[in-house]
């Protein structure tokens, strides 16, 4: 790209999956002058100089973020609170502060109150990722054709909002704003149930005896198969997401939970027509999917 | 390939995605003389063999079966009482009745009552398919690299057996023979229950309000996509299958039920602990599929 770099230096609070994924993006787009990676393990910041992620790579967030202009936290949304503390008191004035986190009511909760008045926050979510993790798992192809939510509070400067939002849109994505809230609730659905449920089954197989495991595992291309590669993605990042999005995760897996005891009777009564009426209705869905196009 | 046909004449009872898989890989592989499907509707017969996937296509059973040394059903498995009684007495002597359902103890239960004793029956599960359905969905190479299993009832002879092992390893398959009972349980596991689970949240998601199953299907890449595919499959077959393996999936459901309800519970009283103890252990589960080969 022969365009201007739109940030001055980039500090990247965590260096797993998607924080890489950024550098390396940021670094192929030409998007940033220079980038400063931040994490807590020695071995990981020695990976990331190894694979050219970033110019210099820091213990510290306060140290890592000085003379930064864009500050994208990319650790497990658990740890913001206190990676927004340390790093507060070393912002510089005018920087922005976004994030990568796949819940965002709970991560504006958390970050907004340790943020200095003349700082900029603006939360966001690619809706992207892989099953695999850390810095060797990143690749800067991972947004592109994905979606970016933005979620900015009320009396965000818009101008700072628009500046994340051509970052992510020069990475490949297609931006969209909303309310934290609503963003909570849709992804509950399309994300945070969907790996809850493919943990679950994944783990009532690891429950089975021994012998019967191993058969799963030879046969598992049946169907179960895909809900392994699922239940793979890192267990500390889902850890987080559950606790921090807790009513709209259990509102929706009320609803699944009901909808499994109707299918449930209807398999223990024989009720074949309401069997194949549900199943029918769930074709449609996937044609709405695919009409959307993101099949 | 230049080896001789396995069989002078298969018969193919259904040509949906499984029974047009085969006629294709057939006669790529040489494995019979010639194929006579037979099908309900005119309209599929006329596709199948404007596809050129048989000589000859059948409305009824009893003609379809005629002469033929190898027939296999290939109908949804609720289908095979009413199939087995009507092409019997016409059934060549020493012909061997085979079939693709996804459960066993059911399709010996509804066909081998109704088949003369001058008539092999072994029974066949290709633990392969796709979501898409009918004659046009067949491609000659669905069953490569996938298991077989089949599951003949005892004091079958075992050159029946051979034989038609000796087809689906032409077809590119693994070959594994198993009781029926204990193959049901297995695939309730790897195959049923996960459909039921896909199955079950994409109606979820059919029962939300309209604008949010729009943002549903417009978010759908963060996992719920994985699921809609699965639960676009087949639902009559998917119908039969629930209906005629309820103990074996109401049992799996039952644990798959109390798993979930103590990630819920886990949740609700914000148990990081016991969430990233789950994750961590579906992890190695992943480990073992990828290890078996299936991943």
């Amino acid at each position: 790209m022969a365009t201007d770099p739109l940030f001055e230096r980039l500090a990247l609070i965590g260096v797993g999956l998607i924080g890489s994924s950024i550098a390396r993006l940021a670094q192929s787009e030409g998007l940033v002058r220079e980038i400063v990676v931040c994490a807590r393990s020695e071995q990981t910041r020695a990976k990331a100089l190894e694979l050219g992620l970033a110019g210099r790579a820091e213990a510290e967030p306060g140290t890592a973020v000085e003379g930064a202009d864009l500050v994208i936290l990319c650790a497990p949304v658990g740890a913001n609170a206190a990676l927004a503390e340390a790093m507060a008191p070393h912002l510089a004035p005018g920087a922005i502060v976004s994030d990568v986190g796949s819940v965002k009511a709970a991560v504006i909760r958390d970050v907004a109150p340790h943020l200095p008045e003349n700082v900029h926050f603006v939360p966001g979510h690619p809706v992207a990722g892989t099953e695999n993790s850390g810095p060797e798992a990143g690749f800067a192809e991972l947004f592109e054709e994905r979606w970016c939510i933005l979620t900015p509070p009320e009396g965000t400067d818009p101008a700072a909002v628009e500046r994340v939002a051509e970052f992510w849109r020069r990475a490949g994505s297609k931006v969209e704003i909303m309310d934290a809230a609503h963003h909570d609730v849709v992804l509950a659905i399309t994300s945070h149930l969907p790996h809850l449920i493919a943990y679950n089954i994944v783990d009532t197989v690891a429950d089975l005896e021994a012998t019967t495991k191993a058969e799963v595992f030879k046969y598992a291309a049946g169907g179960f198969r895909d809900f392994t590669r699922i239940a793979a993605s890192d267990p500390v990042m889902w850890r987080d997401i559950f606790v921090n999005n807790r009513e709209a995760v259990l509102e929706m897996l009320g609803r699944f939970s009901e909808d499994l005891t109707a299918l449930q009777r209807a398999i223990r009564r024989g009720d074949a027509e309401l069997l194949e009426e549900v199943f029918t209705r769930t074709r449609a869905i996937r044609k709405g999917v695919v009409d959307a196009g993101q099949a």
